[in-house]
């Protein structure tokens, strides 16, 4: 009984039960009370103690639940045997916050500084309507009830599908059914959905150069990688033909890095070669087929698709902000049934309140009007970088302009991307390589003097400024 | 020229340019004008048609862009070869809002009725602290600049990372940095993750009963799964041995369904067998551990874990509401390399906006404090429905209870589940079976007259009324 002479601290924060428990708990594992050992029944213990039967019984019931003690009937509690009890003699004390080992965790990265970053995939943010879309939230959450914090339909709520259908059949041409539409927390989470659906033994062709972002995920699934050749019409579909693939990933509307708009004799050409075998699809990014300068937009591949051979993957994190992790996957109608079979039952990834947000943005024609705002926005970048850049036209061939966020520049006198590159960051100015977006090994002819400039997060100040420093280090 | 004769409609809602590169895509699609024909220049049917020459070049620059029509230099515009053009033929006119194939797309599945439904799943969301939500959404909202809307660190904002970590200390004695933390949208959307840093050739373990979502999720990555049999301290280690798996899924603090807390001795089992390899590890889903209605919650299996082998995941749908999309997952130090190298591309899942929300919610108390209610109402709810069912003690033994959000009912007489479940459908209360909870071939000893009875979401009212009527049906 003396190993129980437990302190008692009334004005302890800790329950009266919980300082019986903590007692006996550490008695055990220091060893002090032995496996087989048999403890005070509840009722001696509480008149020792001078506390209520109830109180000790609460700690013997803790003890019991995390397996120090057991009860044998009609005997009374015995202290368990406990494999390996010292292991836990390292367990940490309440202080230590930092684990044993001498493994250095990495720190999280931080970017290097430079004072003006020509970044291709950053997007301007200073234009978001904010107080439009706090207004909407505040809306929202006046009326929310528990239905709008409950759980939704794994594909997203019906309402902003047939409000996303729509948005797409009048600004993209895209043809589909709310049905067919699967919203998702980003596109790298639809891209994983989609290996679900695909299988793991894919052998995919890439555009070359490509989004890397996408090659990188496709080579996480353990994807066979096919790098095909681009042509001024985009993916070659000889190369393609050659190259094994079932599936292919194409950016029609507007190539990233290239630019390139795949001219409709050569959507239809690809659309052909997926139709000649079941297992074929065409994966349609259509990322930022939203920013054209001059003209309509170019329709979408899926638009000409009759067959139901494109997956069509968009986002909204692009055209309104990143942070808003919303994109949707069109599928194929015989896709479907793959989906309801393997993937109807992982949960939604994209709160209601946040479906709820974006579909009255959508639905009450703030998109559209942000978008216009952006276009005009971009195309006054676009055309002062352009402007700018002029003055170096005889050392430089421009491409990829006229959509999109970048522009690419292609150095006539042959110097090489790296060094461009190098004397720009000695300047304080990021720019990027074409070499960035090349998959695969190197095939004779592949482009190695071109630069690409992305101008979406820069004030037309900095764009200036940029430009100015360019001309000076690369001239 | 004829061909080109275009009615031009100044009163359209249609640009000029639209009309005439309408016009022209109509014209080759319809086969009126031929591959390899001839445009006017652009200066003559700009005189033609009485409109300025930049109207037609606009019109030209689509057709062009889009691969109707090619300039060969010096020559003028043609129209292009396009393959299979006559297969545009069917392209949706803007009415057609029908796919033409006459595949039926499965709509929705609509939950047949019941007057009472026990879900084992569902939670009670009429304590949910709306208002304090809304303001503080309000609140952060007012404080948003374009940074809240900027993309996020993969992992999670460091700041709510650093939150949980604390969270975890104290409430379940979790150890971990807040580097060690992934913040995902949803459970499922983590272990799809962890698939990637795992790898795809997993052996993985699980408790038989088990939770069916989680085992179906596993299934889909292609696992190899082996249910191993639980005894009275849960999953056995012997039949972990001989299963040859790597990998373990458990739920130390309260398995589902079973309710039963792993005992201390069996946990230091747990974790000696993973240390015996290095390509050992062990999953910690600790969903519903915050609802414990007895003693001091127990601490989690990660607690005890010295030598990095436990994956800890939870997440905040259960606690606070299922359209709150945000779960964690613990990775041990040993693992984080892995998922720097394999997964650190993939984008995060969750706004940075409801990052902050829950930040602020929990750092605020008001996580703590809505526990605790909610602690409170549940343990009324599990106290009522004891206290109703006690009249059938003689037909039923109950298990499970004292934490978590259902009970078990063992029927003595031995009548099956499936019998029972049906006369309780025919009175219109949805009572639901272990035999949901198993997975594998069925072995002998397999409980086939158990009933889980959930009560979270239903009103006391609504309790009390189900327990009669079971009384009624079963009794």
């Amino acid at each position: 009984m003396n190993d129980l002479t437990i302190e008692l601290r009334q004005d302890d924060e800790k329950h009266l039960y919980e300082q019986i428990y903590e007692h006996i708990k550490q008695e055990i594992r220091k060893g002090k009370l032995l496996t087989g050992e048999k403890l005070p029944s509840t009722r001696s213990l509480a008149e020792f103690l001078a506390v209520s039967r109830n109180t000790v019984e609460m700690a013997y019931g803790q003890l019991l639940s995390e397996g120090y003690i057991e009860s044998r009937p009609y005997k009374g509690y015995f202290v368990c045997e406990i494999d390996d009890i010292f292991a836990l003699e390292g367990e940490r004390g309440k202080n230590a916050k930092v684990a044993p080992w001498n493994v250095r965790v990495k720190k999280e990265a931080e970017e290097p500084g430079f004072l003006l970053d020509f970044s291709p995939h950053a997007i301007d943010m200073t234009a978001f309507p904010f107080s439009t879309w706090k207004k909407i939230t505040k809306n929202i959450l006046v009326d929310a009830n528990s239905e709008m914090f409950a759980s939704g339909s794994p594909k997203g709520d019906r309402k902003l599908r047939e409000i996303i259908s729509l948005y797409l059949y009048s600004s993209r041409g895209v043809n589909c059914m709310p049905e067919q539409i699967i919203v998702g927390a980003g596109n790298d989470y639809l891209l994983m959905l989609l290996e679900k659906i695909l299988g793991r033994h894919v052998k995919i062709a890439m555009e070359n150069p490509t989004y890397k972002r996408a090659y990188r995920i496709f080579d996480s699934f353990a994807y066979q990688i096919s790098p095909v050749e681009l042509d001024v019409s985009g993916m070659s579909v000889e190369a393609l033909k050659k190259s094994g693939a079932d599936v292919a990933y194409v950016m029609p509307s507007h190539q990233y890095p290239t630019g390139i708009i795949m001219p409709i004799g050569r959507r239809m050409e690809l659309l052909k070669w997926a139709e000649e075998k079941e297992e074929r699809y065409l994966i349609e990014d259509d990322d930022d087929s939203e920013f054209r300068f001059k003209g309509k937009p170019v329709p979408s591949l899926q638009a000409s698709d009759w067959a139901g051979k494109v997956i069509y993957i968009g986002t909204f994190s692009k055209a309104i902000a990143p942070a808003i992790r919303i994109s949707y996957m069109v599928l194929p109608i015989p896709l479907l049934e793959t989906y309801e079979k393997k993937c109807s039952f992982y949960s939604t990834t994209v709160s209601r309140i946040d479906q709820r947000i974006l579909g009255e943005f959508i639905e009450k024609g703030h998109f559209e009007r942000h978008l216009n705002k952006m276009r005009k926005i971009y195309r006054e970048k676009h055309d002062l970088l352009l402007n700018e850049l002029k003055d170096m036209e005889e050392i430089f061939q421009v491409s990829g302009e006229g959509a999109g966020l970048h522009i690419l520049l292609d150095d006539k006198k042959g110097r090489k991307e790296k060094e461009l590159l190098e004397v720009a960051a000695a300047a304080g100015v990021k720019a990027y390589g074409l070499s960035e977006a090349y998959i695969g090994e190197a095939v004779p002819g592949r482009k190695e003097n071109m630069v690409i400039l992305g101008y979406a997060a820069l004030s037309k100040e900095q764009i200036y400024e940029g430009a100015q420093m360019l001309k000076k280090v690369w001239k």
